[in-house]
């Protein structure tokens, strides 16, 4: 089995030793480095260039993420098929600002995809790349989302599915993935658990590899969410773009999306990037504030989708913030919640837990003055709070339940209306 | 307070007494018939044909609901401002279609909504006839859909909203409302004492009424999913479209976009419409079967969305299957649950029952030979089954649980892998 080449794939790069390798080897780590050595996929941009430019996205009619097929390391075959992904809306807040002293503030809602999460632009890929290969199995770990959407649109597309989750992970997102019908393996202990699990299988049985930390071109997924907000604000992106981060993956592909249009000379600057944390599990944040190696952390939080011990993508995820001149900063479970009740009734948006705390760090990193408020921004609103009921309930109070009397009505609104 | 015209619209008409009524008056229903006498709104086609017609189409950018705008009873200001609602995708199914034996299936996806149901398109015209007659309170009673939509929408815009529930009201739409910071009274009873409690209210204290029923702008929101339906399918329809029906507005609205479509020569003939119920709560299909006025029926079925044992909008519903040469159809709650499970595993699509139902409802109607397999058709998914996951348990099996450990793996996949 050899990958086919993409248009523009010059080679594939470990971000460990630096040792390239051609598009058409057929392999998913460094072969130096083994499974640390995660690759990056290059791209002849001078090449690209001649192909990609403002007059390509004026004339291109698809409104998904395969607008931006000539960027991506996949051919694309079958893509028409999928359920629609991507070209999310970007909407531009009507109070949440003013909440947190913004002058100018952008929400990218990535709830909106089919299974309701940002992850439906990556398990795309796998899928794609799965069927480009012949393959008819496909398997992952995952805190949740990955999975679900890996599950929906391996479903859509007929393969047959093995996923590994943690047992913590919200009855949403079980229950997409049993809907979709996945066989699914709840295992007994944490996201390590699952991933070391899923590993050993996916050896063993030679199915095709969804973990976004070892397939290079998962990446290449992610990043689309990248190229339509800066599509979408009319190639001048904002001055910074938040997102929360687990396994670090996704902050990887919003850098690289933002790097291609750079080496495109479609944008001028690279946003800085706000990678956000939760207290309970903050690996990045706390590297990045002792200045010391990654090092192994617990997963003490409600966010279940960040909630990444032992992140497996640590390079690209440190360096997008080092090189977008971005920051780190981590947010307590606390905060998370009210900033999820918050967003509801300033914007009707209802953020699960580790996209309530993009939102949570943006309001932190301008208290702190990491962010100023004359300076814009972007939030990636990364999966819907439908997904985790249980922890929604503690952002809400409980309704007033009654008999139907417009007398009992009228003493409630009196005293406790809004 | 006064109406605002909209460009093309003539008058408003009784759906009994036919009373007409200029559009400049203050009215929800025919001041002849009261509540019952819910109105029409009748367009003036002539005029509205030199605007709205293929080139119109061609050139809009707008990839939401307000690209219909000319087609609808309302001015739209502010609509830039609201969540993106509408120009959902339509889906050719890639395997549900064989299963059930039919040949040409598609799929209008109403659950990427941003309140993940298809009420959006209602609730969004009710806020902004709202904001437009200066409204600050806008109030309905919902089975859960409606609510949660108008509870999104209103938040967004800055609205107070008062939604009365019936105690039956699933978590998940539940918990969009509260946080979505709607003042939520969750009546004790069913839908008919939680619809009785919200008409008191609202004519005690004079707020904005979003019950579909009653205020006559709804439909004109809805409708705009079969304005879809069609230009997705270049102005040829499938020849029968499938939804499922509680209150009967939807199917109402559906209809009147076909009809709007005829009557500006943009398509040659409607679709045929089925209507489906849940054998629990079937008032629409008694009626049908026995020829007789439509009766109260008790509310004992799972799809919370369409258990309506009153059904308020008799006329138009009935009406529309009737002129559409279209029919009726039941389906029991086990239907209901088995095909979830069908739709997600073949689909990746995951509905909440009542959606469920309509698909339901065709696979009953393709073995009843009211629909032949030759026949094109279209069914509307009208919400997401994240909003009830209590339901969703009852279609699927429990995952297995292990320990991280491959042998334990290997038993698991010889003996129950799929």
């Amino acid at each position: 089995m050899v990958l086919e080449m993409s248009q523009f794939v010059k080679s594939y790069e470990c971000t460990l030793c630096h040792k390239t390798y051609h598009p058409s080897q057929n392999i998913m780590t460094c072969s130096n480095c083994g499974e640390q050595g995660i690759l990056m996929i290059e791209y002849d941009y001078e090449k690209m260039k001649k192909v990609v430019n403002q007059a390509y996205f004026e004339n291109n009619k698809d409104q998904s993420m395969w607008r931006y097929l000539p960027l991506m390391s996949i051919e694309g075959k079958f893509h028409e098929r999928l359920l629609k992904i991507g070209f999310t809306p970007l909407y531009q807040a009507n109070r949440f600002h003013q909440r947190i002293g913004l002058n100018k503030l952008f929400i990218k809602d990535e709830s909106t995809n089919p299974s309701q999460s940002l992850k439906d632009r990556a398990s795309a890929v796998a899928v794609l790349k799965a069927l480009e290969m012949n393959q008819d199995t496909i398997a992952c770990s995952s805190t949740g989302n990955a999975a679900s959407s890996l599950a929906c649109h391996a479903a859509r597309m007929g393969l047959k599915t093995y996923i590994f989750v943690p047992k913590r992970a919200p009855l949403g997102k079980l229950t997409q993935l049993l809907i979709y019908g996945a066989n699914v393996i709840q295992v007994d202990g944490d996201y390590r658990s699952a991933f070391k699990l899923s590993k050993d299988a996916i050896n063993h049985y030679g199915w095709y590899n969804r973990n976004a930390a070892i397939n290079p071109h998962l990446v290449e997924g992610k990043k689309t969410v990248a190229l339509e907000i800066a599509e979408q604000l009319n190639f001048k992106p904002t001055d910074w773009v938040v997102v929360s981060v687990g396994d670090g993956c996704t902050i990887a592909g919003v850098y690289q999306g933002f790097y291609d249009l750079k080496m495109l000379g479609l944008i001028e600057k690279i946003p800085k990037l706000l990678g956000v944390q939760s207290e309970g599990c903050a690996p990045f944040v706390i590297a990045h504030q002792t200045k010391k190696p990654l090092i192994e952390t617990n997963e003490l939080t409600i966010a279940d989708s960040i909630a990444v011990g032992i992140p497996r993508n640590p390079v690209k995820a440190l360096r997008a913030v080092i090189e977008s001149k971005g920051n780190w900063i981590s947010v307590s479970d606390q905060d998370i919640i009210y900033t999820m009740a918050k967003l509801g009734k300033d914007e009707g948006i209802f953020a699960e837990p580790a996209a309530s705390a993009s939102f949570a760090g943006l309001e932190k990193a301008i208290r702190l003055n990491i962010i100023d408020k004359n300076e814009s921004v972007t939030v990636i609103h990364t999966g819907n709070g439908l997904k985790d009921l249980d922890n929604a309930q503690k952002a809400i109070k409980q309704p007033i339940v009654m008999k139907a009397d417009l007398a009992l009505f009228n003493e409630y609104y009196q005293t406790k209306g809004e």
